[in-house]
């Protein structure tokens, strides 16, 4: 037994509540354990003892993973391992591993209380991300391309007059990027965080907006910009004329007085020495105080859901931790999702976030469906990989995204192969995470990094790809249709190396959904235990035993009945 | 080379803040590693990149495990790592393993705000604990066994009698047993939380004892009992009187109503069936408020440093976040200390606790020092297991126990050997972390098992073993003059297994210990490259050449100068 490769905690997203129960993962070397049984009971009764064999859920290139849900009527749990692998056992807890069953060191899960409910919704979004000026129906916004020098014309009140379009692709979620006063046109450069920027809208148009969205069961996320501001910003441009005696002066980092932009800023900013985007000093209680008001104000005046926290992972974790607390207390049903390229287990699962951009999943999808750089084992391993990192309701927050506005869009990393984008796209509504459109994406835009992604929205029927657009929409109504796909499980099902076809199954209590993908572009031929079955994709009846799957294609079948 | 046991993470215990740098550890199988550099860089700055070798640190019985400190001029962090062993190399991500450097997914410490200074002095702390009504030099408590029927004498004004001993013996904390109205001898089931027990002399006895501690610079902390309440507790009662009509029904979990103690309660109490202690709904906003309130009620009445938990483990986490996110608005430097039993890494690094009661390391000493239930290998690879679940600095705030009272006595585990009591406090007084001292060891009293250990503290100069006293007195006077033995880092640098001698450095900027430990019962002879030393013990000079430690015994060696 390779005892190096045995992993457990009781935490994280190796034990946590799950229903009524608690959720136990085991990690061990590949093909290493024959069986694999949990001990438990509550820990002020030996007598409530049981035990329960787990069973592998997955693997990856290096490890299989084994699960179970363990049940007390107490909350309190108390366990250890026992492993077999071809006749030897070894007892497995927290003071590692034992021949003889340990009288000290099992594992704790002291009480189990249930997870709060507030951001559930996250769990069920589907998420529709737009830049506020970019979406205008106006023959101007046609016209420009993206290096034009004046801004883009689109307004919030453009946005509103397309929230039927939004309605009718099914969305229930739209995040903007950033709406207050700033410089720049991305906007990531404050000025004014209490300022709806006027040629938006300003804030009438704002809460009207949001008015609208809640009207259609629409929530709205803004795009939280606190780990630096803007050059214009009041507070620096109070550093720049006062310098050292300026009140605001710890607001940020400055290495020097008097302040100054050439040849290096000689104060932190964002990125590289970008001069325009001061780093704001977040680890101050007096800024945490004001970043906090900012978003306070906008949750209370216009009734925002969520914020998408832009470099979320270079602000101070302790402002996180007073914002979740200050917004408990106001409307807890706010979500903040972060911008986080990397791993991001320290800002989740009792962290101050709910969510973040899953950009290490999109990398593995264009690995998969756009690059060909991967076969669909490897695919698989890396998606239980990635799965393991988090708890299972965790998962199912994260953003699934193919492209953003800091990237090539999905059928330009296709190489406009709409097929592979298709297939990206029936992966992203069928996995766990909630999904997020990239506007325009649903009518096939093209765009590589910015500003090529960032080009207006195209409204020209003749232009859009309506048949990607119906896609977009069927699936967006299967995944709503199914509580399988928003909150259900993973466990793959059929996996073929030669022709990349990959099964998976998303199943939760009372609902389950079969997918099966072949991302090669040879047909297969698939043969499931299952009789009749329907595709919800082309809303037909499909025999299990004898399923055709055509070169790049796709089918979402749930029982027929 | 065994991938399946290397590990890292960008967080916890493998990746934190140190002086300027940031400390990176790396976990791989035992002897597979030759050597393992980190490359590292500013994320925005590619020509910024640097190559470090790492060192191996210590091992545990699966594994070693290296480490470093990388600076950077700015304060982020993009790094991954290359391992070699025997020719062959490899790369080292957060994506994986690679044969060649990978594009995507290196390790990332986004921006390394330095930690919050605020309860730093727990590392500094020697704690003295005590049950307030066990301390009484009266000739009263002489007389009362641990079964007496009528509550112990003694008082809060006894302690406050008693400073200038505690003063004298060097602690710089003290850490009191339940104070507020209970209903039993051990007050840990509370009546009234605004109330110190009037048998105790009431709150202005409180106010004095914090003030004349303030004075000899010792911090005074609390036992607060959250997670359950007594019976007689004034909600709880409304529950009983009231039953479903009371408004405090959600403050508990009740089954049933009315409410009933037998046979086994129809609520949910601490432990098992204990109807005196009705479980406290923690994750009940208005419970929260309630308890937070009672917290910051006596840090702004009495100046209270300090807050041990009881059973913190199975109080909602949430409401530990809520108590430290007001504790920072009104003394960010109160402390919070949480009863644990088991792994705590969950409840510090970033969570709501600055600090548990080391169970997990009282096991370890007891096995070595008390039981010779191991060697001094294991002994060393156990405590290279406990060090690396945790960061340095939090490793310095956990409370190193030798006993409480809830476990026999040092003295008792020992079997009544002085010598061995002994040598496991030199390592107590010497390892990272704050000593904690259970009243009455200092002076040799035994006691098994509760009641046994929470005997009235023996005041009789003839019934107390003064060189045990002078030694612990010696042994807090060089903790508190050398600051290597509070901060500094941990590395064994002599190991002898035939005689279990072990000797470790104590190392901080300055600063620098040796601790040489015979734990056997025959002398042994060590030489080391050291000259002239000076063994604080004995305030003797020793030469590091030819160096005689007698069986059970120890020396504590500094350079001579």
């Amino acid at each position: 037994m390779l005892l190096e490769a045995v992993h457990h905690e009781s935490g994280g997203s190796y034990a946590y509540p799950e229903g009524q129960g608690l959720r136990l993962l085991l990690r061990a070397a590949k093909g290493d354990l024959v069986n694999t049984w949990v001990l438990f009971r509550d820990p002020y009764d030996r007598q409530s003892e049981r035990i329960q064999l787990l069973s592998k859920w997955g693997a990856d290139d290096l490890f299989d993973y084994f699960t179970g849900i363990v049940h007390r009527s107490t909350m309190r749990f108390q366990y250890l391992f026992l492993l077999e692998n071809r006749g030897r056992r070894i007892w497995f807890n927290e003071a590692g591993f034992h021949q003889e069953r340990p009288h000290w060191g099992d594992f704790r899960l002291p009480y189990r209380y249930p997870p709060e409910p507030y951001r559930n919704w996250l769990g069920d979004a589907i998420v529709y991300q737009l830049i506020p000026d970019r979406f205008s129906p106006g023959p101007d916004s046609l016209r420009e391309g993206p290096k034009q020098q004046g801004r883009p014309r689109g307004s919030l009140a453009d946005i509103i007059d397309k929230l039927d379009y939004l309605s009718g692709l099914g969305v229930n979620a739209l995040y903007l990027n950033p709406i207050f006063k700033a410089m720049s046109h991305h906007r990531y450069d404050t000025i004014d965080y209490f300022q709806v920027d006027p040629e938006l809208g300003g804030e009438e148009q704002l809460l009207l907006l949001v008015e609208e969205c809640h009207a259609r069961k629409i929530r709205v996320i803004l795009d939280g910009v606190f780990n630096h501001c803007g050059y214009e910003f009041f507070a620096f441009q109070d550093v720049v004329t006062r310098g050292a005696g300026s009140p605001y002066k710890d607001w940020f980092r400055i290495k020097a007085f008097p302040v100054r932009t050439k040849p290096i800023p000689n104060y932190e900013t964002f990125g590289r020495h970008i001069w325009q985007m001061p780093k704001l000093a977040t680890d101050h209680p007096v800024v945490q105080d004001y970043l906090a008001s900012v978003v306070l104000h906008w949750v209370r005046r216009a009734d925002i859901d969520g914020w998408r926290l832009d470099v979320a992972d270079e602000v101070a974790p302790s402002f996180w931790r007073l914002l979740r607390g200050r917004l408990d207390g106001v409307k807890p049903e706010t979500a903040l999702i972060g911008e986080i390229w990397h791993r991001a287990a320290p800002w989740l699962e009792g962290g101050p976030l709910d969510s973040v951009t899953n950009y290490p999943l999109r990398e593995v999808i264009l690995d998969f469906f756009a690059r060909d750089g991967i076969g669909v084992q490897t695919f698989a391993f890396r998606l239980h990989n990635l799965l393991i990192q988090h708890s299972h309701p965790t998962n199912t927050r994260l953003w699934t995204i193919l492209g953003t506005h800091d990237t090539s869009r999905i059928l330009t990393h296709c190489g406009g192969d709409v097929k592979r984008a298709a297939l990206a796209l029936v992966f992203q509504m069928t996995f766990v995470g909630a999904p997020v459109i990239y506007y325009g994406d649903e009518v096939g835009m093209l765009g590589g990094d910015p500003p090529e992604c960032r080009r207006p929205m195209i409204w020209g029927k003749s232009l859009q790809n309506q048949e990607l657009f119906s896609l977009y929409r069927r699936l967006i109504g299967i995944r709503t249709k199914h509580e399988a796909l928003r909150r259900g499980s993973f466990r793959i099902v059929y996996l073929d190396p030669l022709r990349d076809v990959l099964g998976y199954e998303r199943k939760s209590s009372g609902s389950r959904v079969l997918v099966f993908l072949n991302n090669s572009s040879v047909e297969a031929k698939i043969s499931l235990d299952e009789q009749l079955l329907r595709d919800e994709l082309t809303e037909s009846q499909v025999h299990g035993a004898n399923l055709d799957l055509p070169g790049r294609s796709a089918v979402v079948l749930v029982d027929w009945a």
